[in-house]
């Protein structure tokens, strides 16, 4: 984890086709001033279900006051017939998600959608932290513990 | 859990419009003389995704040489659209399920589906145990704990 | 695991200095008609903390009524000192453990105490199944799981 | 969580009897510059076995180098004959615990320990976070979750 802000560059913005649990569009633009903990998954990857998407749920629900924005990315790369927006918006239901979930815009051939293949994302789950001025600083395909993602916050949150 | 074999009824035969994981349609009829587990389960139920069906998955690899056949029903009863056999391919894929599974036949309204209905179940996910002559003899709703699932499996398997 | 009881051996007899959580001293000769776990353990022993230990309180709270006696056993063959009676008291009340638990006698020279040499134990925790004969039937030494010691009991319980 | 260093007193002194696993004492004086999570626990009490230490044990492993030391604190106000030092050290082995321990001072009279009483510690388990200048900033008795933990200890450590 390098904390050398100097460096790191604007995080691209989200293209999104369809957004979840938010009465308007969001963009990494609008929401400078907060950490943004942005959650790329899919909702039939078992390591997202099991893990990664109830402790974004956490965060929403645990650091939303103190200055943390979660924002869920549905980065459909494989089985696309399988997680249509019609079975995300059950999903979302059925695990009572409340963070705002934007669909990746498909590429149109049934390949990496235009958000993950913009970051470059190796796979899902993966998360991404966001300073408040707008920068990616962390980066994690795969599990993030919850003591990392913890101290990860904590210190995003500490640059005020 | 009573096991007084004698009052124990035939249970209902499986209406099963689609079979996953078995290259011939299963009946109960053919699986006389082994102990079923009968799992009933939708693959958006949380409580299903997180603890019956991985349990299902144990019970087939650990106890079908001892003479369990883990039979899987997705029973979609809500979110018809969000479950379609595409979803649940995929589902089974990703989560690498390797007994049967069977898509319990649609009632055509966008209901409870028949073999669902003929058991009347009262929701996902259902534990139904089948003894060697066909008799349903356990039922849960629910989760049902590892230790009572198999001592309950360990005496029908007893009975010989 | 095998089943063929003809083969099986009596058990050997208990060899306990003290007993918690009885009335009067427990042994295997009184206990014909239950189904036993004995279960060995040391309180210093991490993998009894935290998972056999516990197990075998869910053995004796959810299977008494159905037959089977729990039977907890301190076999301290290391770190004696550290281990005394006065430490299993408070441990034992600590973490609530009802059943019945006896202080495996010691050799008198600080080394494998009495019943876990007569049983050949090869360490902590060891679960050993012994039927309503009074004949072991099943050995386990480290985790035996809720599936399997549930199975397990079953088919003891089932030889009525 | 208040994070208004301003008014945070300095926190009191350890008072220890005798340390494990490390070569000399161990004061908060010496730890300036270094954020220090003190971890009181008793080595019978269930929540912390299972819970609080494994933890302290983790971010000892995890957040060293980045510059927090874990100090263990042996504070035992109930059971003292069963938790004499070496019952402790034999926990401590078998816990592959590698952080500093302490035993807090006995008060002589078989009630709360000395270091226990000037913090007002309200009993097993009890994390508190120490900044870089030697304040108290954070307390919990009972279960601190690891996002919690680790968002605490990333705002102090930004503190530099």
């Amino acid at each position: 984890m390098s904390w050398s802000a100097a460096q790191a560059l604007p995080a691209p913005e989200l293209d999104v086709e369809r957004w979840f649990n938010t009465g308007a569009p969001l963009s990494l633009a609008d929401l400078r001033g907060r950490v943004v903990l942005l959650h790329a998954f899919q909702m039939l990857c078992p390591a997202c279900v099991q893990r990664a998407t109830p402790q974004a749920q956490q965060v929403h629900e645990r650091f939303g006051r103190a200055g943390v924005t979660v924002v869920g990315l549905h980065t459909v790369f494989e089985h696309h017939a399988a997680m249509q927006p019609v079975s995300l918006a059950a999903y979302i239901h059925e695990n009572r998600l409340r963070f705002a979930i934007g669909v990746d815009r498909p590429d149109g051939q049934g390949g990496i959608p235009m958000t993950m293949r913009a970051y470059a994302m190796e796979g899902t789950p993966t998360a991404i932290l966001i300073d408040r001025q707008g920068r990616e600083r962390l980066r994690r395909f795969g599990h993030l513990d919850d003591l990392d993602l913890g101290a990860a916050l904590g210190r995003l949150l500490a640059e005020g």
